[in-house]
């Protein structure tokens, strides 16, 4: 298959899903919708969505089945970037070579477009429309586990040891796993746990797939530090070594960059096998884990 | 009945249930979980919670089919008191009478905390415990009501227009009308609404209770506008006048203390008949409506 072509169709899908699921710039309050839709369509890569969607096709399910849940974790990701980059948080004044939220729209916006997109998250998953395509119990299941994924023991969870362990001296690796399978690896395991959730996937199903979900997840943060420090600053979008002059708690930092690399490769080795049970409806989830590392070089 | 006794037992109930529904202190991240509790704990009054259980036996429920959400509904009231308080926002170092949860835990965690509160409100109404007493389509239709009225067409959306409006002079009416709608508003409604389809209200009288969840969310900001004039430094935890002081959209500065007073005595006339159709068991509902206008005094 043509990775490249299907990821770009796929990200056209879930934007122009996203353009409907998000309130109108024109719809009041003005400026807190257009500080959400500023930061929704910045350019991101829609991975969650398309992992999410790509999970549900693996066991049978359709695109229509999770596209409202994809969109729900592509804002709940957006809001963790909107309050990550503020001054109290990573203080970032650019994201993907633009000015962050609050830059454009100012701190109380920001904090504010991150909160609503949060629970539009929720308005968009508990919409009765849904009922039509898949069952309420699938629907509330959706909500328990993205919601435990992006909360205190998930995602913001992570969010808080990163930025309490940053500029420490004493980061040891189990530090450094509990804040990338909670702060990225969470929301990456939600997406294809609830895709395989939406799709109606039988028991062994999406046990295996939550493990993919898991390896996925993390081999994906681990490609990300070596990217900070192998990729160049047009390709990231921010400095390139930014997470090692602010001291973060990274795997090439506590490991080293060969040992990183080789622990990516394994990662991606192991999301591989436990998509073994699955036809050729698995091939782009095999495509995305093999390109996780590909895109190191 | 005795309304003191009644808030009193209702509001130690709340509490135990909070209690369980929250992540322990000592569960990792330790400072997130803290800061969390920090302010639920922090001597709200229960009074969304209190609402939503009383809409649920109002007509028939019990109180245990709305426990949950009636937590959850906390968890959010909860989150955007926190962020409301951020420096970026109104900049509060109190609130009834303790220091704001950026003045303990710093601006990071309390912005987090807030993030994790919202989140897990939603962890708390997708349990699949909840089952066992209501139904799926039940739990879906409250996140629904919940996540809508809490979002930015709802409470955030308020917050925004607040805070766009502070210190200008030309507010009028309808902007004050509609951040007491959205700010405060929207919230009480979804606990009445709430309430009533976890207690399984026909149309109609979840119709009646919506309508006075509005006119009762309206009389209690009226109320509250009131109060920030006549009320003590010591009856309100924080300053008297501070609205005034910070030149907020306010009832009593658009029309005047005593026109304040009539609406408010108004809307709890109002609330009241939407209750006309229902038995005594909606008797704490009359007298919470009735306890609105008489704390003016």
């Amino acid at each position: 298959m043509d990775l490249k072509q299907y990821l770009k169709e796929r990200c056209q899908l879930v934007d122009a899903a996203l353009d409907r699921y998000l309130p109108r710039e024109d719809e009041l309050p003005v400026s807190l919708h257009k500080a959400m839709r500023y930061s929704v369509f910045a350019g991101g890569k829609r991975v969650r969505p398309i992992l999410m969607l790509a999970a549900s096709e693996t066991v049978g399910g359709s695109v229509n089945q999770a596209l409202p849940a994809a969109c729900a974790m592509e804002m709940i990701h957006t809001y963790s970037l909107v309050h990550d980059d503020l001054p109290a948080m990573d203080d970032d004044d650019f994201r993907r070579g633009n000015p962050t939220n609050h830059k454009v729209f100012g701190e109380a916006v920001a904090i504010l477009a991150g909160d609503a997109l949060l629970t539009q998250a929720f308005v968009l998953l508990s919409n009765a429309e849904n009922l039509s395509l898949v069952s309420p119990e699938q629907l509330l299941a959706v909500v328990q586990e993205i919601s435990r994924c992006a909360g205190s023991h998930g995602m913001v969870g992570g969010q808080v040891v990163d930025m309490e362990s940053e500029g420490s001296r004493e980061i040891d690796l189990a530090t450094v796993q509990y804040i990338h399978t909670h702060k990225t690896g969470a929301l990456i395991k939600a997406s294809v746990k609830a895709g395989a959730i939406l799709g109606g996937a039988d028991e062994v199903s999406l046990a295996a797939l939550t493990s993919y979900g898991e390896a996925v997840g993390l081999a994906f943060q681990i490609a990300d530090d070596i990217l900070d420090i192998e990729g160049t600053t047009e390709q990231l979008g921010k400095d390139a070594g930014s997470d090692q002059a602010r001291g973060k708690a990274t795997y090439p930092a506590i490991m080293g960059l060969s040992e990183s690399k080789r622990r990516a490769n394994e990662l991606v080795g192991m999301a591989l096998q436990f998509l073994a049970r699955f036809d050729e409806k698995a091939e782009p989830l095999r495509e995305i884990a093999r390109y996780i590392v590909a895109r190191q070089s």
